[in-house]
């Protein structure tokens, strides 16, 4: 369990488990992002050997942020070769995308996630009520893998965060479209929540181990993981995520794709979810080197994930270098602080 | 690679990846069961790293025993979460054993193989000329795996090993059936090597992920793995294996499964194959213990393989702790040595 949920919800857990008599024991971690190591997982598996568990029966239940899922996923898959455990995330973005899919992980040499297996969880609980404790800015980095899933596959989702965006911010998610939060939001929070998870499973489920290379749910993925790692601690990764969609809007706006207005709408619902869409250290190096490793990893082609509407998307191996080049000079021309000096 | 294969063949695997222009890195590695750790997947893993590996075209090929092969497997499924590997087995037990499935594993917390993935070789390779430097002993080993298979579904490959065995033993498998060893013997390394690979395959493909608990290839398995942990490293692993097959037929024989003949047969098999048939470590404690976590681990069910003929076996559940013990003192007062005093 995340070291900060088990001080905020240990206390509800303990009395929950034993009012069922269930044998039980529960490790607070220090999932941060920067512990998200090998060194942590055998940690954990010190402590599942301790507790002497029988890996048919007995299942891990790992609660907490995308960190302590990814990390504890992988100590569970790798006890007695796969032991089962279950999902419980705790914020919006592990409720929205590390709760689905098989995936589990852990950096190492400054790679994010380098390490780690492919096994499904055989549960994932999902409560939105965690987000009550969560903060707005981490309301918002969640909203930022919703967004992704809108702008690739859902025009609906696309339109509900354009339009509920603020409120849902507002209201971390509680509303039920009756009582305190009701009114002319209607059931936002639960339907554009569903309408994510679902477009995940739908992309996830028939690629469960990668073996296809052309994903739609890459979008936005493509250079923000050098970002992320670069300026750590400094964004989130539903930040930087957003930072690389804002860029790609303009590369998909450069190539013809999307409509001038359609750019804007999408930039300025970006901004209704309080999320940033430009980066200083967001550089056309770090464009290019995230490109030469991608065409490595990626079998030679680029695979990149582009919107052609507010919805839709195709996936495409030939945006040239200057396509790229001037996309990035407009991109930091209309959104960059400062950008005149920084670039 | 294995670093006494390294010593070895490493000049002639130069050659071979030099003539083809192969752009490649050997790593001579430590690979001892005591060294059977986590430790050193992540010593491996900073190599694969620093080799700047594609893991979609580039396989890491396992050159070694069953060690190297469990450890560099392990590392490759945890790198990326999939990095291809091919295994080329350079003992006669992990070319019967090792070599097939989906297995990886080290030893954690003094346990055997407790971490570890299912994840199998995108290939292995079978090269029986890597036998000529093993020493005799670890071709009884092999052997014991062999017998194993023969035992639980191969009358043919028991009779094969009964008769050729110290043939296979004196010529460490390299016998083609003509030339210089041709002769009476015929094609016993080929057919023996081959049909104990195709019956394990049998077992093993269908059970990739050991979903299914009735397993003929744990026979040998349920107490060996404590012995062989306790006295590391006096036995090998198929000694081990040969000393549990060994009290299970008296089991067997004991529950009136096998007759006294076949008894007889199957111990003057092991001892043609230089395998040891007793040990003063394996006492009735360690069997009682043995149960009780195969109890637990087994949902509940002994699941015992147990020889009902030469080649033929079955999967038992109810054997009496008065069967055990009857059984344990006759193996005791025939099979060991000075198991009077010991005992
Ligand atoms: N496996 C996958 O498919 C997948 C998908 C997306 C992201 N991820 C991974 O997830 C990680 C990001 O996840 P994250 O954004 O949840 O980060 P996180 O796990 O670091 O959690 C963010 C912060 O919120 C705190 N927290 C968690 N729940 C809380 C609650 N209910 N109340 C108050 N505080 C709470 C945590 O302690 C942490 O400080 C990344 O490492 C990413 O690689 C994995
Ligand atoms: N994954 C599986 O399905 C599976 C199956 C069976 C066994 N295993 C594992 O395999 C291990 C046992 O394998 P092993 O018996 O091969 O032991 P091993 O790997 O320790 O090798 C035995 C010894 O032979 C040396 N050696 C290897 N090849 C040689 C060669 N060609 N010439 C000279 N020396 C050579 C090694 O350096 C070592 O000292 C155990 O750890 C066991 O758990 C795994
Ligand atoms: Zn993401
Ligand atoms: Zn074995």
């Amino acid at each position: 369990m995340d070291q900060v949920v088990y001080n905020l919800y240990a206390a509800k857990l303990r009395d929950y488990f034993e009012a069922r008599h269930v044998v039980y024991s529960i490790l607070p971690l220090p999932t941060t992002e920067e512990n998200k190591s090998m060194e942590l997982v055998m940690k954990i598996l010190d402590e599942v050997h301790k507790f002497s568990l029988d890996r048919r029966g007995e299942p891990i239940i790992a609660i907490g942020g995308g960190v302590c899922l990814d990390i504890v996923g992988l100590a569970a898959s790798l006890y007695r070769r796969r032991t089962p455990y279950i999902r419980v995330p705790t914020t919006l973005l592990s409720y929205v995308d590390a709760s689905v899919g098989a995936k589990t992980g852990v950096n190492f040499a400054s790679c994010k996630n380098k390490l780690g297996s492919y096994v499904p969880p055989v549960a994932t609980f999902l409560d939105r009520s965690f987000f009550q404790t969560i903060s707005r800015r981490q309301i918002s980095n969640g909203l930022a893998e919703m967004l992704k899933m809108a702008l690739m596959k859902h025009g609906e989702l696309f339109e509900l965060l354009e339009t509920h965006g603020p409120f849902l911010l507002d209201t971390k998610f509680q509303s039920e479209g009756s009582g305190k939060y009701g009114g002319k939001h209607g059931k936002a929070a639960v339907t554009s929540s569903r309408m994510a998870i679902k477009s995940m499973l739908e992309e996830l489920a028939p690629n469960l181990w990668e073996d296809e290379l052309n994903r739609l749910v890459d979008f936005g993925h493509l250079i923000s993981p050098e970002l992320e790692m670069e300026v750590l601690p400094t964004l989130l990764h539903g930040e930087a995520v957003n930072i690389d969609m804002s860029y790609m809007v303009y590369v998909s706006r450069e190539r013809g794709l999307l409509t001038e207005d359609d750019k804007l709408r999408i930039i300025g619902c970006m901004e209704g979810l309080e999320l940033p869409v430009w980066h200083p250290d967001f550089t056309m190096e770090m464009v290019n080197r995230s490109f030469q490793n991608r065409l490595k990893h990626s079998g030679g082609l680029a695979r990149m994930p582009l919107p052609i509407s507010l919805g839709r998307a195709d996936i495409f191996n030939d945006t040239t270098d200057e396509v790229l080049c001037k996309a990035f000079k407009k991109w930091c021309d209309e959104l960059g602080t400062s950008s005149k000096t920084l670039i």
